[in-house]
């Protein structure tokens, strides 16, 4: 049982799958069903654009809800294709056309998507070894904005999310190819001192083309991370943190078990370099959450950046259970909205009873939302009707849903692997 | 059952209430009886300034506690007429000039006060029906500064609160009378998705001129808040925003019940465009909140800036005992101090054991204190003797402390209302 | 029973106690088993450089931990002596030279320490009487930055902590020797109010050269601040602040009794005049944490700046036990990352289980890493094996921790005194 990780049924991505053409499904069937539900009641209320059509061809109605409009904006502009901008201050058009890059599925086509799971370690007999190098990258936020340079693991920001079971053997080896030193903290582990990765107080830097290994035994379960812990407002806020999650020995006392949760995802905020980011992804370029209505989902809230974020979700409420990886049992709580701090980790679960497409994002306004619209940290949990999601695509259930969510770069499906 | 807001007993304003005279003999009661308590043992203590005289006149003693004061100020500083400013540079006198502003009822002589109870919607059938504008405000923050161009809801800010009840139907029509489109979101309320109010994802922005009704029954229970969420930084910043409150339909699950309080105060701040504002007012033209020694108050916090803000009540501790309308259960707590994150609500129950007047405030101090006193972030909870209360304006108890609050602007009474 | 804080045995602190020594010692011991233990299964990896030779010695070895390095820095850099600077933008000399001055004990060196145990007051019938000036001073953050000029209690920044027992009589006068005004509020007691410290509210104004006396029975128990309440933003952020706590009367409700605790520690952040400090003190010169394993340590966080700031402890969760001086019951958790707004204070209990130097900081990676090394709201929590202490000083084992932390100027040992 030790090595279940090591073994991963890989889900098959597959390669017909188009992110456009599922997010269009979902979003046909979840917002689609509650406008024709609500029409009764709400007459000359016109179904979101995004249910009529084609994604892709221009908006067929921009008349407003009601009859009375003074003022109607000119419905020739083309809000569609990413490339064209609208006039500089027209805001709707702005921000319009953001929201149909991010209805159209642009996390999943912009290259280079972080917070993948690492997969299979190597084994060296009992212990599990997690190979990462630490590389200069040309990162990108979204699909317009020119590339940064910044840091990752593997190359990515954020690095690989590494899963493990409690009491495995870890072998994390680190190899800095950048031309400046590091050292890597596993933040939240209880591990020995001189594996706690702060250079000059429990090892000495690693060097430009050296290694270190970092070797515990993962101990302390639940929602952690790793991060660089040298000249670390730099390199941290220039991309080098990933997630280190350590699952309970026992599946019982998992909290993807005890919550039936289908889906187990890390949200990583950083704020700095990059801007306002979501997994390294300013919106429109954040993956969306997609459950389908009736399941549970946990979200693992991580804090990489320097300012609180006060997280906000649509349309249901959050139950927060763990708190740094520590169940908070009868200190357990619900709420809409849930401020990270700096180095906090919040495990939540969302019982996705509402169908639609619901708005998920950092409520300071000014990090998820300018004049030209929405940006930074703004994504959606979209609830589809369980019957739509398999017309949609003709995949399976389950498998669609977790194929796009991989494909979205943001979540992670281990429920089933572990 | 179902409407019995619709019919709200309205309190009596009685229209020979001074708010001046009010707080007066609050403060004469409350902080005369524990002045003249402690003198005992604090001999040579000089009474707070404001039990002595008609307010208005200049302060009697500006002497020390002490009879060693190496310097005493020029007492003839005219501390008391709004209008005339001391000298720039003298903290001291422009220090007690606000408080004196403040104490001589600022808040009530301002006009335009938001928060103000919407009262009786209308019914269609049976859903209660909300008419809200959508307008550009000439809004003042005290009555020295000049008015600033915001935004309101029926022409306040923070707009008219909302009481309905669990199981309610609602229906809430919103008119664009701006040069800006618009989106209104009943933030932490379940509802259908395209009643969500996100423009250009669940609805088309809501242009000038037009109107859009939100409707939804009522799921939701405690405290809530509606808002702009198009341009919100910007909107939002700019006052659109109010207070939604659903009332549990049990009234034995109702926390002004349960808690057994006498006052249901919304607390709503928010940090932009009018600088540090409760309820839209800044010090000294926020509104005291006045109780009675012995009473329990409910206090619901909600943050609509972009800012965190620490609130710290002098004298007594705050109850926390619900969290964005969610009951705390095991998990409430009592504190002093609250940090409250952007679109956050927390509900505090505040034992009024201690008379006096208590300053209440955000505790990050450049968001209440200045180089000239106290500003932004701060008002007082004033506890009175229960006698006194009566004395000071031949009114009846619960009356007179509910018409003074309603007058203040900032409290509403609605416990026996509902 | 109610005096017993009258007389406190004074613990001796042993003038041969080199802190130098000590530090060494400790981290000799529980370092250096840590690294021992380690080295089998991580082979290649150079134990810190703090366990080799004698502190103030070249470091004597820069190698990297694998003998992958393609470039080697400059071994031949001076890292030593505090006064002198590496190149500037040479990182990590400059890093590894202010980590040397922490582990060489800054923080004893450095005159003023704050937060020192008042010790005895004088006894005016069965009234505890604390006498403190109000005075401007000379405060050093660190010991190479040129003094500041600042506020203080005493003489001190924090001023002196005050420790009471619940019930006790308390007469607390403070003498204004500033040339400006002032006055102070006992942050969390719930006192009469013309005691509450709130100039043109509940008192006036303290002159210079007079003298203010706050009397009250002490009855809210647990962790609570005496600051000024004057021109605060700007005389709390220059230094007037300090601890005043109040013991449970009965011994067994009293956290340090209730959990077991070894130390009874005060840590008070502020972000203004000095920077980013923990009782007055930046890093290199913060004092460091130093428990013998298996102890359990209480630590009261208190916020006096104008910043949340979420504290990170390596290796160890903390357990929160109360907010604001009231104990959490069942709300109580775990966490290794607790964010503190200003004005909160927040007592974890932290069960020193592993040996070793373990980093505690401020997860605002500005607030604690720079440039040119950490900076700022960093120190260390030190676990020492039983036996090594010994060893390193001749001293018992009780009495050396507790003489060391004293003489460290940012821990008081009240659990046995009281």
């Amino acid at each position: 049982m030790i090595n279940d990780l090591a073994t991963p049924a890989s889900p098959a991505l597959p390669t017909d799958l188009s992110r456009r053409g599922f997010l269009r499904g979902a979003v046909l069937a979840g917002g689609g069903v509650v406008a024709a539900t609500v029409a009764a009641c709400a007459p000359g209320v016109t179904p979101p654009p995004w249910t009529l059509g084609p994604i892709g061809e221009p908006n067929p109605s921009s008349a407003s809800g009601a009859s009375t409009a003074a003022a109607t904006p000119d419905a020739s502009h083309d809000h569609g294709s990413p490339g064209a901008s609208p006039a500089a201050g027209d805001h709707d058009a702005n921000a319009a056309a953001v929201v149909k890059r991010f209805l159209d599925g642009e996390s999943a086509a912009v290259e280079g998507a972080g917070n993948q799971p690492y997969g299979q370690p190597k084994l060296d007999g009992d212990t599990k070894v997690f190979e990462l190098t630490i590389d200069p990258i040309k990162h990108r936020i979204d699909a317009l904005k020119d590339p940064i340079d910044a840091l990752g693991f593997n190359g990515t920001w954020p690095g690989p999310r590494i899963d493990v079971i409690e009491g495995d053997k870890v072998r994390a080896i680190f190899t800095n190819r950048l031309d400046e030193t590091t050292g890597i903290h596993f933040h939240g582990q209880q591990l020995p001192n001189n594996m706690d990765g702060v250079p000059h107080v429990t090892q000495d830097p690693i060097q430009p083309g050296a290694s270190f290994s970092y070797e515990f035994t993962a101990r302390t379960t639940g929602s952690h991370m790793y991060h660089s812990h040298h000249n670390a407002t730099d390199q941290v806020g220039r991309g080098l943190l990933g997630a280190f999650i350590v699952h309970p020995r026992d599946p019982a006392q998992r909290v993807e078990r005890k919550y039936d949760v289908t889906q187990d995802i890390v949200w990583i905020s950083n704020d700095s370099l990059g801007g306002f980011t979501i997994n390294g992804r300013g919106f429109p370029a954040t993956a969306p959450l997609v459950a389908t209505l009736g399941d549970k989902i946990l979200v693992r809230f991580m804090n990489e950046g320097v300012m609180m974020h006060p997280w906000h979700l649509h349309g249901m409420p959050m139950h927060v259970v763990a708190r740094d990886g520590y169940e908070l049992g009868s200190a357990s709580f619900r709420c809409d909205t849930l401020g990270v701090n700096p180095g906090e980790r919040w495990d939540v679960v969302i019982d996705c009873t509402e169908p639609g497409a619901w708005a998920f994002h950092c409520h300071i306004l000014p990090h998820a939302e300018g004049r030209d619209g929405m940006y930074g940290m703004v994504t959606a949990l979209v609830v589809q009707q369980p019957t739509a999601k398999t017309a949609s695509t003709g995949i399976g259930t389950a498998s669609t849903v977790r194929a796009a969510a991989l494909a979205a770069g943001s979540t992670a499906l281990l429920c089933r692997v572990l």
